[in-house]
């Protein structure tokens, strides 16, 4: 366990760039005492948006020079080729120089991606980096993986997802053994395609807590602690679900501003619909992993607010402090092992 | 336009039977005075729901005598092979012999594709049949095929979904030129997998009011009339979607049972909460299309109350009376006319 975690901030990323993520990385600073970390971008304007910050928190924090900005419309190939000096690139390279223990960034999805499996390297045994992120169930939250890193998975892949899963939940929520669901169109064995059907052969003769097929609305029930799946499929399922619980919030939101009445029911009603409207809100969820590397890359939501890209700092310091990507290869390599003398 | 449809249920099928189909066919008799159906089943059990109902809607159903039952775990395969006297069976053979012109179902959903596709045959020139429905968007609904008919799809398999879809909502929803969006990942044209991107050309060099790459939370923002999706995607969305529906309708109930003060907020809330939440009732999108067939069958969900069973029977006499299937054996041909000139 890391006592003093380092954190790389691509600062310039992101829709909101420094205007939002200096003040998250100054609370950040408060929640987390022992926390350092290095803003990535412009001097110039960062020391802008540090000027007024309380010097006991100014003083963790070190501003590192990167001359250009992915876009959020850049390729990953021409991210990767054309932006070696962006910050979010220099951030990924801090982690590869041992200067950080991870990286944040609220850019280009698919650029990041790209970068941090080219800086990075994979964890031997581990085919394909995956994007996880936990999203709320009706008794807590679930972890899905993958949410788009990966389409045309194979049985292994998805078998290799539902190990980084498991470890990434034991880590992460401190569950001894969480149960894996693999994501289907029905709970009989004869549904679905053969990729999945061949994935949960796999995940029966494993040492996972494999609970067996689940389906779309699982991702809701709390039915188990990790759903693995493609990366189309989880993109898809991940986006349909946020788009309902927005236009059922946006659909409330109406009702109870409609007139003078239901303005009176929506402050009597406050305190619980504010408790359930914590429990879904996507900021506390935001912060997906990219499993799968030999370093801890964190992706924040590209149009998070203060409060969100805290809690993407928040999921890069849990996963410094319970080291996940050497328990991942730690597992990961058992798993050789066994394979070898089976 | 068939001025006096008959349509062919299967009274024993789903969860409730003939407790809640019965009924459900009286009403349908009532809302459509021109409507005539055959009630396919055990014909002692069917004249005991029948024995109370008026004589009015009595003398327009007649009872044809099935000796069976699809169970809900019967495999298609099994159910084709063995179940030849089943109450499912029996309504699409009615179909297929022109004594009913459809046939709905709250059956074993792979049997009763497995049927339809052995029984009626498929359109000529469209491979595998899909199942489509309509679902509730910020604006109005939204078609989505296919929900899980097919895995596996290729790209061509896509495009004609996209035919039939276009075909249906053009005939059931009377939009001149319906826009069809594709299910990605992304918006951008480098996301997705060799199918989609493939089907996307298809799309683009076509009639069809092709508009390019939607993504999952687009299943709610009306952007587009028609999604088009593989079986296992649309499928794994759609259920995503009724789950977080779900999940928040329940939270939002247990916020107004709290106490006394909320439920009171719960009355003065109540008629826009009610007409949102009737927008949303999934009853009201009851009843989903089997389209490449050389007939109708629709199918309800298994757990349909009597108001989501009379809207598949609805939904089966737009369809009638639309003539969908030979709209899209129609567009088909002319698609493959054009193929051979060009």
């Amino acid at each position: 366990m890391n006592k003093k975690p380092t954190i790389a901030l691509d600062a310039m990323g992101g829709d909101h760039g420094p205007g939002v993520i200096i003040p998250a990385a100054l609370d950040s600073l408060s929640n987390h005492p022992n926390l350092n970390l290095i803003l990535v971008g412009r001097e110039d304007v960062l020391n802008r948006y540090l000027a007024d910050s309380p010097s006991t928190l100014r003083k963790r924090i070190q501003v590192h020079y990167a001359s250009e900005q992915v876009e959020m419309d850049d390729s990953p190939a021409k991210a990767l080729r054309a932006k070696k000096d962006s910050s979010m690139r220099v951030a990924i390279n801090l982690v590869k120089e041992g200067k950080a223990d991870a990286g944040v960034s609220a850019g280009n999805t698919g650029a990041l991606m790209a970068m941090a499996k080219y800086v990075l390297k994979m964890i031997h045994g581990i085919d394909r980096p995956a994007i996880i992120t936990a999203i709320p169930s009706i008794r807590g939250h679930t972890y899905v993986l993958d949410l788009g890193a990966n389409v045309d998975c194979t049985a292994e892949h998805l078998f290799q997802f539902a190990v980084m899963g498991y470890e990434q939940v034991r880590a992460i929520e401190d569950i001894e053994n969480p149960k894996v669901g693999l994501l289907n169109i029905g709970a009989e064995v004869t549904k679905g395609n053969e990729q999945v059907k061949r994935a949960a052969k796999l995940l029966a003769d494993s040492h996972l807590n494999f609970v067996g097929y689940v389906e779309g609305n699982d991702l809701c029930t709390g039915k188990v602690d990790i759903i693995v799946a493609d990366g189309f499929v989880g993109n898809v399922a991940l986006k349909a679900s946020e788009g309902v619980a927005k236009m059922i919030s946006h659909s409330i939101k109406q009702a109870f501003d409609r007139n003078l009445l239901t303005r009176l029911a929506g402050l009597l009603t406050l305190p619980v619909l504010q408790s359930f409207k914590r429990h879904i809100d996507p900021r506390r969820y935001n912060g997906a992993s990219f499993l799968g590397l030999r370093g801890i890359v964190i992706k924040s939501h590209g149009n998070a607010d203060r409060l969100a890209f805290a809690n993407a700092i928040k999921m890069a310091v849990l996963e410094i402090e319970k080291g996940v990507p050497m328990r991942i290869e730690k597992r990961v390599a058992g798993i050789f092992a066994e394979r070898k003398t089976a």
